[in-house]
């Protein structure tokens, strides 16, 4: 059994599970995998007696005696123990900037979070959403427009290379895709790209096989 | 003029501000302080011209043309930029650990920002507050327990000495201050530990000294 355990939610609905997934795997490390479905009666306990010393909340990731948790947390973690990965920019500023962009989508885009779920089995067409979603996709994508103006000429991802930064944007593609959110070239090429991330592509595949459904909203 | 200009709000209302700036205080990074009164009319128009590649939040940092923002992302960089200051614990997994506690800060505990805002120039009697605030304070309380377990030995300070873990908890000590919140042994010493920090105690009384008060609480 390995020494690392990543604790992880439903593949279908568990946007910051997604988040630390991708990270752990882009990073190289060797990790077992435990998914603890949510919404169930029993899943806070469970979440407890697989990462005692962490809250009953996912991802975390159980590294022998000692837990880190959020994917946050997590990411700067495998950032530094695995820095062959190069899971920041290598640049100062630009990992800056990165850093600033993903500490505002941890903390901020409550509306869209709140609206627009991440469902990976849902794909609705476009209506218009409410004014505070609607400019949270704004925002999104002006970030998005930002990168890509700056960094095109290093690579497809928003810094170039694929960083933390992308990894962050993962679970709102599944919401723009769930909702067919209208997006100029710049910003579909972008979600083009980091769509079809072969780590993502495997995701997406193992969450249409699994057989959770939500029973209870407020387990989360 | 330095190169390094922090943007901050109100010194007695704005938490995030008080967070950007211990830490830049503490990081030994030479800078301009920039206050932009907010709840203002007008004061995101004047925070996009002080720092016009950040979003219009504070605190944001200007670095020559670049903007670093959110307590979070400036933390990170200070802590990278300055690495002599030491603003996270040195070992590997205690500092996995204090990433863990800063980012479950940085996205929980909604219930306590929203009913306890902070303010310092409020001192009110303890009464008990609602179920999901209280649930707060019991979590922040047990994470302060868990340090001081286990760093006692290496100094007064949630690792032992100070880091950014602590200037993450700066503004929950205001906010049990303004409510009289009851702190058992160890937790109360380590509150007036922090408290009495000669950095806080500086911004307390600048904020004692702002004439600024809120005009409109829709303007943040």
């Amino acid at each position: 059994m390995s020494q690392n355990v990543l604790i992880i939610g439903n593949k279908r609905y568990s946007s910051w599970s997604l988040r630390g997934w991708l990270a752990a795997k882009l990073s190289g490390m060797e990790f077992e995998e435990v998914l603890v479905p949510l919404y169930q009666e029993g899943c806070h306990e469970e979440l407890k007696k697989v990462n005692p010393t962490a809250p009953p909340k996912v991802p975390s990731l159980k590294i022998g005696d000692w837990a880190v948790w959020d994917t946050l947390a997590i990411s700067e973690f495998l950032a530094e123990q695995y820095p062959e990965a190069h899971l920041w920019p290598e640049d100062t500023l630009a990992r800056a900037y990165a850093r600033s962009i993903v500490a505002e989508m941890h903390s901020s885009f409550q509306a869209l979070r709140e609206h627009v779920p991440m469902d990976l089995l849902k794909k609705m067409p476009y209506a218009p959403l409410s004014e505070d979603v609607e400019a949270d996709i704004s925002r999104i994508c002006e970030i998005w427009r930002d990168c890509r103006s700056k960094f095109a000429d290093k690579g497809p991802y928003l810094f170039g290379k694929i960083s933390i930064a992308d990894v962050f944007f993962a679970p709102v593609l599944v919401r723009f895709y769930s909702r067919s959110i209208p997006l100029d070239d710049i910003c579909q090429n972008y979600f083009n790209t980091l769509w079809a991330l072969p780590e993502f592509v495997e995701w997406r595949e193992a969450a249409e096989q699994e057989e959770w459904t939500i029973t209870d909203y407020s387990l989360k």
